[in-house]
């Protein structure tokens, strides 16, 4: 018997999720389907508050596009995991199966032979094949029905994501405390991960310290490394905030003070992320959010070294719609939320990056972070 | 940018990665597959010893059944996720891809046109459905052809089951320290969690502590109630040592002395463990394993009460292959190994469960967890 490891139950009043469900009903039908199919994950907290999580017994909440009551298919083992939930309050559904049943068989039984489906992003496969075996027709992915709904945060989303802003900016402005020459990346992480959680959060989700040569890896994590004197420290760090919208905030940091060609390069990063920040506006694509940033560092000869996209959404996930890359021709909307984050890496030398979180407002944006650009000179002694 | 937490990088000696990558061809070819797509996850990890984890950008380790140089497809970002791997010093091909380009055109260009490929069980939907669109046929699971190597436990892999049982045990000695009367199921659960990692393990993967009431739900993990005397408590815990095995193991305590029913009770269950660990031998099936213990609990009236399976494979998941529970009828096989965790579950009163994880051996089994089995008193003052 195993069980994750216990997770906050905070989540919103039940009218919320109702509404959701109610809309995610209505897209599905637009978009042809009879019926969502959502596993434990993000979409599943999106839409019912459920933090359950199962990995070889299927959970599956069915929503059809006809608007009946949605159903959660679970374990009978794994019903009090539906307790915090709103499932209850919603008069949802609920049909339980003990080890030795298919579950599989129960899904298909609910839905018309060759019903369209969709599935969330996260479903394993082992869950996902033998669904789309007793189906008798492959899911699709589900991802463009309820990106719709969780691209777009509501003012209840922009306030827990203010807050995670707020207290993520809180440990940045906390950093001297704990990144400090003669200290491996790991202790400051270690320090790092304490504050993020005295700071408001949940749990730290994410630590990367990335110093020297280090920082050249945008997605190095920590290692027993040393701080130096004249160290470039990448410091990109997150976690959620009840009901589970994350922060994620990079700023980097010098041991001291850099050299007169780091200060150069650093400026103009400075420069490409404030130009992506200024580019957002409702109607303004992705891909023109990526490329504002991208075509001031190619302009200055850093093209090379930007190896990553923009920046990515975020909400429940902190990886999520709409992702700020070249080829993403989707329109930015009042209430969409992502990261904007251009960093260079000079591979065995060092790195940088600044990352902060904006929402897009009716004429620009407001960005959750505010702890300032510049590259922080941290004293040595 | 974000990026999990670190993890411990130690693996095996690269040569045990290239004789289970060799077998995984092999077994793939006689399976009819053309070659094994593997994600991140425990597939990858006892493959090449890779704990590089991913959600929206693929990576994926390309095994082809003909024994070619399998090929990791990975992002160029996470091209250092890659370095404690075996995958460098075995010489494998790694095709990197930077944001922008499609990574199921580069896998599917890897193969030809309609390839039979199977995908391990982790892989989310979000890359199996764009797979099996560039394929051109739909992937089927891995599962079978995989768990012929990890359900068979090698002697080193043997060596960490013993150091993770011996290390679980060593918290479970500790009881008395942490599970005391008028502290809360969260308090008494944090002290077990450093112990854990104390007592040599990598992290705590999972803690229940079921108090009460809360010990009739076999995943309850904690909460705020407050141990009370007379309380029955279920405890099951366990984490990976290196290099990724995991221990399981549960024991139950009565704070003062259990009335002369639940004495009773549990040691109808203690009976019904000991059934099915000396039902274990080579060629006996899972499923029989099963009803070594459930055949003891219906015959004493408490069939209503056991309400999950037997027990679950372990290795570098917690719940992998084989599966101890009714259907089935695989034979274990020498070098096995999995858990005998009968329980009994009173709703709205209390519950019980004895766990331990064996290894299938020539004639029986042996058992990694050596703690007495009998509901262990604990003092009330």
């Amino acid at each position: 018997m195993s069980s994750d490891s216990q997770q906050s139950a905070a989540r919103f009043p039940s009218e919320i999720y109702s509404s959701r469900l109610a809309r995610a009903a209505e897209y599905a039908g637009q978009a042809g389907l009879d019926a969502l199919l959502i596993s434990p994950g993000p979409d599943l907290r999106y839409l019912v508050g459920s933090q359950a999580s199962s990995f070889e017994r299927l959970i599956c909440l069915v929503v059809a596009a006809d608007g009946s009551t949605p159903t959660v298919v679970v374990p009978r083992l794994e019903l009090a995991a539906l307790q915090p939930s709103a499932v209850t309050e919603l008069g949802l559904r609920v049909t339980d199966w003990v080890d030795g049943v298919s579950p599989y068989d129960i899904v298909a039984g609910m839905l018309p032979s060759g019903a369209a489906t969709a599935v969330d992003d996260a479903m394993p496969a082992l869950h996902f094949v033998p669904l789309a075996d007793k189906l008798g027709r492959t899911p699709v992915l589900a991802t463009e029905v309820l990106r719709r709904l969780r691209m777009l945060k509501d003012d209840s989303e922009i306030a827990a994501l203010r807050r995670a802003g707020q207290a993520i900016d809180r440990v940045h402005a906390r950093m001297g405390e704990f990144l400090k020459v003669g200290r491996t990346e790991a202790a400051v992480a270690a320090d790092i991960g304490d504050a993020i959680v005295a700071e408001g959060h949940t749990e730290a989700a994410f630590i990367i310290v990335g110093s020297g040569p280090h920082g050249a890896d945008p997605h190095h994590e920590v290692s027993d490394r040393v701080i130096e004197v004249g160290d470039v420290v990448v410091i990109d760090i997150g976690g959620p905030v009840d009901p589970g919208y994350n922060s994620d905030s990079t700023r980097t940091y010098v041991l001291g003070e850099p050299s007169s060609e780091i200060a150069a390069q650093y400026a103009v990063l400075e420069r490409a992320q404030q130009a992506a920040v200024d580019a957002v506006a409702p109607g303004v694509t992705a891909e023109a959010i990526d490329a504002a940033a991208r075509d001031i560092l190619v302009a200055e000869g850093l093209g090379e070294a930007f190896l990553h996209r923009t920046g990515h959404g975020i909400g429940l996930s902190v990886h999520e719609e709409p992702y700020i890359v070249a080829g993403n021709d989707i329109e930015l909307v009042d209430g969409m939320a992502f990261s904007i984050e251009p960093g260079i890496y000079f591979r065995g030398h060092w790195g940088a990056r600044i990352e902060d979180i904006v929402i897009v407002t009716a004429d620009g944006c407001e960005s959750v972070n505010q702890r300032p650009h510049g590259l922080v000179s941290l004293p040595i002694d």
